[in-house]
């Protein structure tokens, strides 16, 4: 037989993280933009900051969200890698990295608008610092950005001089990740 | 000029985590089956457990890994939900979850052969005990499934009833997720 109520409690119960939503290492996460119907999956997340990448202004509706939740917000717009001779600009990402790099801003939820590429970049610029290959660097990449993977992404995390990030990063408040390039190198 | 050093350097410096490599939550990570190339980079995880889900013997290189890195082996062994009539035994599934909710387990690795069906099914039905919707469910296991995903995986992970976990759970254990159910639902 068919029980109403038990219908209603699944649909009340169930959270809905935002498209492409994954940990990305401990208090960093990784998504889509968020929308309305994400609230009450982040509200979960306990997070200090979101950190967006989309030089659009933010809309109305999240700003009210992340007010309410008393999350700070971190803005480095950057266009995406889409045509050519437009270029992720090295030194957002490098900031971007430093505030990943601040345990004080954490949890936080990294989001551009797909959580594909400009995301994706940053991760792969984060994968750097934390001694990753490059081949599973990229296989993270295209993993997430799938199937519209871009090889010039993944040319710009390459040649990305992962040192640069060091001169902005406080090293007290450094997070105690499991792997970390040696800041000192 | 060619720098035999720096190449030297590089090479060691680089960690390779093995494919599909993913956290999956705070102390909780799946891979594909490790090998020793990926050692180093495990290491570095400080790994308390690993789970494997495959049915074989484990390889001795590996078992003697455990062994130096003071690493607890679990093993619930499954067949994979392949051929028409195979079904993956929801006993095993709910034995390896209970081992997932106690927290003296981690942190903790996650693996079968390459990390896709029978690690995504199980991973699948802890995102149900975590309140996901199906839909988010379903996106991730097939993330990490691709081009491979199978449609009795996600009607396994869809028709899995997660609250048989629960008398197997010790609740003084339980780990410090942003998003559990209830377990007295």
């Amino acid at each position: 037989s068919f029980n109403v109520q038990d219908d209603t409690e699944l649909f009340e119960e169930a959270l809905i993280p935002p498209e492409n939503f994954n940990m990305v290492c401990e208090h960093v996460y990784r998504s889509s933009f968020p929308k309305k119907k994400h609230y009450k999956f982040l509200e979960k997340l306990k997070l200090k900051s979101v950190l967006t990448l989309i030089l659009e202004d933010y809309p109305e509706q999240n700003m009210k969200f992340l007010e309410e939740q008393n999350i700070q917000f971190l803005q480095f717009g950057i266009a995406g890698n889409k045509e050519p001779f437009v270029q992720i600009p090295e030194d957002k990402i490098s900031a971007a990295l430093a505030a990943l790099l601040d345990k004080r801003n954490h949890p936080i939820l990294i989001h551009c608008n797909k959580g594909k590429h400009r995301t994706g970049c940053l991760i792969g610029c984060l994968r750097k610092i934390q001694s990753w290959s490059h081949t599973s660097i990229f296989d993270e990449y295209r993993r997430f950005s799938h199937p519209k993977s871009r090889s010039m992404d993944q040319q710009f995390i390459e040649l990305y001089d992962a040192k640069q990030v060091w001169p902005l990063v406080d090293k007290r408040y450094l997070p105690n990740w499991p792997t970390l390039a040696d800041p000192y190198f």
